[in-house]
């Protein structure tokens, strides 16, 4: 029995994700899309301009785009996925989920909230019941789930691989794609033979969510993982997929092979967007790259390469898909994991 | 009064920016041109396919190329710059060297030798003097003394500023520029919308090269700086310019102004090609950028930006022009500094 | 019941695009790969450095890669799909056609020899009947067929669709993708921020073989249409897909709506890798893209927008996916015709 | 002695080129600049992002930004040079002129009005005199002059050089750089790996102002050359130089050599900004190319290459800097024309 979803912010890059995404879903059905004011009252096709390089679903092409207030969505709609600016987004998912609405969120608001489950199906599942100790603090019948930034999702798989063997620091370098500061955040003449060392709130992200992900959640609250992580974030002129060099300093002396099974071998989880591995290594040390290997899985899947001893541990480089993985897949995997855990 | 020079490998893209960079040279005349078998005879202009975006200088264009064998080069030319393939190189430098021409040499054959001067004049300018020694044990009336590869050189004077803090390790990661390739290096195919994540023997040369350089030479031997060092390298679509983030451990513990300060005064030196202040450091976190900031100082000025703390110490990002400061403008400048020691 | 099918030159870019379209192919079987004399022995996944998006197909990866001469390709191969350089192809083609094998061939050699059909299904399917003259003048059992350059066959559909209202001259100027050049045609030096004026040949094969294309067969010769063409070829930073802009001079005054019509109603073939719709007609006059459109139809359709009126004319903007419509999927769409009109 | 002179909208990407041009200026003395009412009272400094790749001049970067009114602006300024939005352009300019001022002004507004002169210098020097005209109808002590937009600019110089010739049709596509649409006009989302076939407005300007600007003025009004000219217009992934492809008939049957001797011999004009020689007619047909070729002459030359035959008459590609020659620099040498012929 299927499941009816909606889209906030559904006209946006990541909105038109979703919405590609969702198309021939096995449990949810698309049933609404919200937009901005202006838009509002407008055929989809209209209100978007479709920039995704499949066609627009055809019967999501003709759906009425509505207001982004709970009023303005059907009752019957029991899970929202939410792409927007996270300044609009700040008020209105908890507008939503007091409506009584369950939100699984990109946007970047509430992810270090203490009672706001930050998680990703295949590391962290069990954070998701962090939801009951938010309706008891906020009375609310709906709930707000978030995913973590695009550039943290990218490591850490490799690194909750290698949990095992004592991580206690990371220092970790960036070569992000322009998708992720959306369709017009990065100009042309910005980018075309350039690099940008800077991208504003990034390497914050990168410090903080990566901690609450690793950490341990007693049924009560999350204690984040002390790893000391320090980041440095550049924009590269590539289209999509975010590649980082990463260097771990760990507890115990595994040798690369170790470290590669460890990677190789970390469980995925059985949820239908999931992908059947959920970390790909590659033995070429010319890999992963980001044109090549964004979509395999689907976009789902965590590439690693170059995994090398260093002096004081190990570096490799990681690989995922920011606008999939990193962003709409990660919210819909969410989604599918709350569908699963009963939430919905 | 005028020394005269020569460029072995004088068709190369390397090549190419020798002959621009000595153009108008205040101490230094070009009179001898050399390439492979194939160009030798032939009138500068037909041999080399000019791709430097000032013209060919007139003189120059008429110039005729000679085979790369000390035969082939007048005496009193006393100075040849290489930029020679370090496959040739490692041979003919010697030849050279042992028929008493004084070699600086870009290419990256025998730059660990212990009686090799890997040199930045800024930096450690008394290792040239390990001339004597390479005099004594080799022989020769010339001498062969190297620059280090364009990777190294970005970090090394923001790392020589941080010296006094007591460095004590770096993980750096680079953005490359295709022009460190050479002309054909990568194809655009490889690069465009894509980033690679390996570039051949780059990794090992930022990490030993660096601590030769830091290293104190006593007269006899150079003793190397005891940091640990660890680097990924990659390649990105930028043309020329290589962006570095490094992140390093102190001993001590400054804040960012006095790191910044420690950089700002760095000492540089009185050399013709030598840029005024050898470290330019941005307030602004968004630069330095490849496209506006490669060309400041002629491309002989180190930019570094986004200093900040870490958990474990500092990170800063840093850039340099891989084709001028990186490379010809390297090899000249050590060119320079023999002059100034009475080597030439 | 399938065809055995094999191809020259199967480790190049063209040749990965072979095997790509093959994969799963209704009617032919992948049964022989060649590659040169070095490569020959080796199994395929070492022989060839795979670049195509998608992986090697398990059992081609597993195939010994064969020297490219008849002795060495199986007889119970019925056709053979030829990428090899033209240079190669020009005498190795018409050995394997000696043999008896019906050859499909991307080079350009023998393009337009006299008694060498040159063919779209689409638009010339007729001039096939070419392989009896070729097969009495050559007493060949094989054959060889031709179909045109990557530019040529991008402007050729829309212009079929306009003869009818009296075709008499085309000025053409082209912004070509750089895989069009092969792997390692065009460095990143030389295209990162810049365009190329000029594509050795490029201009001739679309002047010429258009009008072979175009052109009256009576059963014995293909007599040339008569119109008058001028092209312009230019490389662009693009990967994937030509986009030509055409400038028409017609007898007949129709207007810009009669002319679109005319293309999305011209007729397609019903041949197992052949579009639904040869062409697909933009009202949007900001599309065709190379990146939005290039894979339209599995990357076999060919789009046009931007149809006006010019004071002389009509002018409009074309594209196609040069390495699949333009190379291999042309080869394979010949291949799928020689099999549907019993030359196999 | 020196001109004060202005500029309005001085904060974009043209304003900052005319910055960048009028540093060091023999005759013209900077003395006002504007921007939009919320830039009005900062420090130029702060007022703009300063992108071009030479450093703000220092006087420059202290100058108070004024408001865009007449009454903001010193009586004792005589020159204004306009990089206005159009949108804005099309009131304020005329309220400058009405006031008294000389305004040269690169917006596209206007150009075609009958009274407005539309001048190259080394073009249609003479056109200026309308300014009588305009003076007469308008009741202006001050007067507008405008450049032709940085596409039309490009081809002119060599069209005029086969006037002499008969010109009778011309069909032109361009690939134009991204810089002409101002700085954030195109988003990197939009070209990389890409290429735009619609400019909107572009073709019409191709079609009318070069028909304006080839036209006879005999002292009352302009009428224009009767040739026919239709454009295609694409924007490619490249920052700035404008190539394009054009094909002309001519009445006359000159040859090859007698057009590329009629573009070298065309003659300049004897003002600072002016190029010694307008046009560079290069013998290589794999140039010009927009990297290496657009800072000719200071940005200020016309590039041609591949002069050839066709059926119809010649064809031949054109390169212009669409932000120096196309841009700042065209109302600059405008600017220069209007103080040689007395008009400040």
């Amino acid at each position: 029995m299927s499941v009816r979803v909606g889209i906030l912010g559904a006209t946006g890059a990541v909105g038109q994700r979703f919405i590609q995404l969702l198309d021939d879903h096995p449990t949810f059905e698309l049933a609404a899309l919200t937009a901005s004011e202006d838009s509002a009252g407008d055929p989809y096709r209209e209100a978007a301009k479709w920039r995704v390089d499949s066609p627009i679903p055809v019967d999501v092409a003709e759906m009425t785009v509505r207001r982004t207030e709970p009023d303005a969505v059907p009752d019957d709609v029991d899970l929202l996925f939410s792409s927007l600016p996270s300044s609009v987004a700040v008020d209105v998912e908890e507008d939503f989920a007091r409506a009584g609405y369950v939100i699984s969120s990109n946007s970047s608001n509430d992810r270090l909230a203490e009672d706001v489950p930050l998680t990703i199906p295949e590391i962290n599942p069990d954070h998701i019941d962090l939801i009951e100790v938010q309706r008891d603090e906020r009375g609310w019948d709906g709930a707000l789930v978030k995913n973590p930034n695009c550039s943290t999702i990218t490591m850490i798989p490799p690194l909750a691989a290698l949990d095992g063997f004592g991580l206690e620091r990371v220092n970790v370098s960036t070569l992000q794609a322009v998708s992720g500061a959306g369709y017009s955040g990065v100009t042309s003449m910005e980018i075309i033979d350039n690099a940008l060392p800077h991208i504003g709130g990034e390497e914050d992200k990168m410090e903080t969510e990566s901690r609450k992900l690793l950490g341990e959640f007693d049924g009560a609250e999350v204690s984040w993982h002390d790893m000391e992580v320090a980041a440095s974030c550049n924009r590269i002129p590539t289209l999509d997929g975010h590649l980082e060099n990463a260097f771990v300093d760990l507890a115990d002396d595994p040798d690369p092979s170790e470290i590669e099974d460890a990677m190789r071998e970390f469980p995925g989880v059985d949820l239908p967007s999931a992908p059947n591995q959920l970390i790909h290594v590659f033995d070429d040390p010319e890999r992963p790259q980001p044109r090549m290997d964004r979509m395999r899985g689907g976009g789902m899947q965590i590439c690693v390469g170059g995994v090398q001893e260093t002096p004081q541990g190990v570096k490799f480089n990681c690989l995922a898909h920011n606008t999939v993985r990193g962003a709409a897949g990660a919210s819909l995997l969410n989604g599918e994991l709350l569908h699963e855990n009963g939430y919905l």
